[in-house]
């Protein structure tokens, strides 16, 4: 290679790695497996979390323990689980393989689109969890249930 | 067993039931497995976020990052960590075997007291993050780091 190229191809690499998002460097740095644990980790957050609202929904109604759960999964709704899943982690084990399927790391901006129903609908669980309303908790819990549905109907493989 | 006595022992047994919270009727209704699961989830979901903000605080700072990752951080420390580790959950395998040391289960009054610390800390970390002054954000993350360690050095069995 041309001497002179060298140095200003390497510039050129710098300023793109630069560029790129913080999240981007860290998954680089991260192994895949790690990436698919953690997510799957996340996810069984959230079920914890969302059948401690289903234990208080069904039976008695604990307003503290709904407000923990609620915002619990307001903040990973917000805590860019879309980073969890980038290219390279499409096949592979975390504590089990990934039942993520192969659309999901085809189409990130759908992903995406998911993600903020989830998160807009988590938000408000969490402002109604607040306000300590059963009633109004339960039709929240039910809206909030419907993105979770819509994500694992399109990127969730069926057991 | 006498038949007049059986009724009454299930209606106190009800009772007893009843006065017990939502929370414990949540973690009975479920296998201990699955409160082993939980719990190892919540501390690789800490992990994945934690991690996070050391690739921040280490190369390019992300503030957006940093905030997302805090607040999880914030909302997992203030979620009531301490229902996942209930009797009957001493022993056993959620994704693995459990590293929670017997002590744990002995000693519920220390690990809320440690539990309150770290979410202290993590609290604060989220407002410091949401300013965005990396040094300040390093400050409170060793402090929060901090909190962890305690917690570890007294219940988390050595690998």
């Amino acid at each position: 290679m041309n001497k002179k190229l060298k140095p200003m191809l390497s510039s050129a690499l710098i300023v793109g790695i630069l560029a790129m998002s913080a999240t981007s460097l860290a998954q680089q740095a991260v192994k895949p497996e790690n990436l698919i644990k953690w997510r799957q980790s996340a996810f069984q957050v959230l079920a914890w979390n969302t059948g401690r609202i289903k234990v208080s929904l069904d039976g008695q109604y604990n307003k503290d323990e709904v407000i923990k759960a609620a915002n619990a999964i307001a903040a990973i709704s917000k805590s860019g689980l879309g980073g969890l899943f980038v290219a390279g982690t499409e096949q592979g084990k975390g504590w089990h393989d990934t039942s993520a399927k192969p659309e999901l790391f085809k189409d990130a901006k759908h992903f995406d689109e998911l993600n903020a129903s989830f998160s807009k609908e988590a938000n408000e669980l969490a402002v109604v969890a607040d306000a300590g309303d059963p009633v109004a908790v339960k039709t929240q819990f039910a809206k909030l249930g419907k993105t979770c549905k819509s994500c694992h109907d399109d990127f969730r493989a069926k057991d």
